[in-house]
């Protein structure tokens, strides 16, 4: 690749010329700008970015962290790309550019984004998964790398942060299910440290105790946030001395696994077993019966978060000063077939 | 963030000998190492990484550009994110990491990678959604960035790539179904300039002609590659004057439009038109009848991307002596229900 010496060289002019020309400095005159340009267009002449970025301490470049482990992309609803529109949206008015940095689902998170802030290839970072400790968090903060978090953690530090609305989502659900008399309500929790699984949690206790339930925790499932941990909670449940009439999901596409895994029982969702999904999924449209849920625009919450990230930025904070610093994002019920029956319809 | 010069001052010692103790040089004391790691863990020190790219060309991030339009999104089914992990298994051996550039929707593809190599963040590329002509091709060849596509194109020059075998797909497809008796089978075609479209087509004439069956242009449906262009193809079959009694689908999603527009008028696929779908995919193994269609495994695919990148980028090429510089892949057949029936039996 052509660098600003060797287009200097073929024009026979200096570096400090060819540099000036190419900045768009007022002290170079018109005709040789001209020629700059063309040999510059001709040669396929690249400005040095990294030098640039050494210069000017930014590299115009802001990046998604994302866990890619086979388990999380054979699972995968493509969050990430549906939030990644509207994340452009947003940086593409600053000619900003959006990378995705997937973590291998055998390096440690922090490790992998201690590397990514070393190779300085980003003025910003946008995370996610966010851990109940996140140390990432901390490494960030340090490095006064701005961020904002996909999700709350209990991480000191007043960072930015936009979460789903795990609570609304719990106390929702667990407010229809009691209204249709259900008292047993099983709920599935992630078996991972990731922060929103104690947040749902919380919140369905609380909604319970509201109703005068008694929190009972053989009800509530640990399992992986996949259609296979779905499989694996309808199996658990079916194995319960006293059976839930109802369950709860967190993570939209356990509901396929667990359909399958009811169904081969016999058990029919919306008939025998109320249940209510997390979001709704492409994949899990095809649900017969339809799985009640909640939806949220994908594209909305992207623009959301590039706003709540520039607004961090001190080269940009000026654009968003009306942006949240900690958002709880709402969702929106999407009622189905499948909790379309009252327990006293049973009794 | 804390840099070399920082560290330096903090620890009462030169900037050389920081910089020595920090790159494992032999000439600093055991314990001065000691003290210079400790305070670099202590303070957040992070190497400049664009200092070391600007004297060493090189960044060891490798970029994996993909498309990010909303339909892409609303459709996808991970293809890459399936490949990610693949791709990361090499890169990992040799400490380079993998981003992702989503190019945005509203951009021409040529003009956003010009900008990403103008950045100087990665030391190779892979190409996706390759083009007939493609002029992201000439671009990182002018530019010396080494990189594989995804896909062949006309593009002139002797450049890597991997395609799927879009070749092997269409001519077992029309021979699966001549063999059952079909001679009327339509195809559906991208409406876009992708190459593999060309591909697939010409294909699907050769095997026609190799069983004497003459080509009608009225039986290419040319629709955009997602579920919605699934249901327009079913829609555009349906109202030919003498319907097809088969029809063989370019891409994984298209099935479960197709299936719905059938269906709504009472058209059942694998009874009274025999389907067959491109590549095996989540979304659409809900599909019933089953789809009859093709199956291959992405990571091994990323796998042999990574490699036959890195046997073109000088330093790495040592340790692919064998790497395939253009390989078609191939993809296996998974039976299913939707083309189970005799056109005999019909007629």
């Amino acid at each position: 690749m052509k660098g600003i010496r060797q287009l200097a060289e073929h024009l026979g002019i200096s570096i400090g010329t060819v540099s000036r020309a190419l900045n768009g400095k007022p002290d170079v005159n018109e005709e040789t700008r001209q020629r700059v340009l063309a040999a510059a267009e001709e040669l396929g002449y690249v400005a040095n970015q990294s030098g640039r970025s050494l210069r000017q301490g930014e590299t115009k470049v802001i990046g998604l962290m994302i866990e890619s482990s086979m388990e999380s992309v054979e699972n995968a609803d493509n969050f990430f790309l549906g939030v990644t529109s509207g994340l452009q949206s947003v940086f593409a008015r600053h000619k900003l550019d959006l990378i995705m940095l997937p973590c291998p689902s055998d390096e440690d998170p922090h490790e992998y984004l201690k590397r990514i802030v070393a190779r300085h290839i980003v003025d910003a970072m946008i995370i996610s998964n966010t851990q109940r400790i996140d140390r990432r968090i901390d490494l960030l903060s340090r490095a006064k790398i701005p961020f904002v978090a996909v999700g709350r953690s209990l991480s000191p530090g007043n960072f930015p942060w936009i979460d789903l609305d795990f609570e609304g989502v719990a106390e929702r659900a667990v407010d229809r299910l009691v209204a249709r008399g259900h008292r047993r309500i099983a709920i599935t929790a992630p078996s991972s440290e990731v922060n929103l699984g104690y947040v749902f949690l919380e919140s369905y206790r609380r909604a319970l105790a509201r109703h005068g339930i008694a929190f009972d925790p053989s009800l509530v499932i640990r399992v992986k946030s996949s259609e296979q941990g779905g499989y694996q909670a309808a199996h658990e449940l079916l194995l319960l001395e006293e059976r839930p009439t109802a369950v709860i999901l967190i993570y939209e596409l356990m509901a396929i696994g667990l359909y399958r895994r009811l169904m081969e029982s016999g058990v029919m969702p919306g008939r025998d077993l109320a249940v209510i999904g997390f979001r709704d999924a492409p994949r899990a449209r095809f649900l017969n019966p339809s799985l009640s849920c909640f939806r949220m625009s994908l594209y909305d919450l992207g623009v959301a978060l590039g706003q709540t990230l520039l607004a961090n930025v001190p080269a940009y904070r000026e654009f968003y000063p009306d942006a949240g610093r900690n958002v709880v994002w709402p969702l929106e019920l999407v009622p189905g077939e499948s909790d379309a029956f009252h327990v006293g319809a049973m009794v």
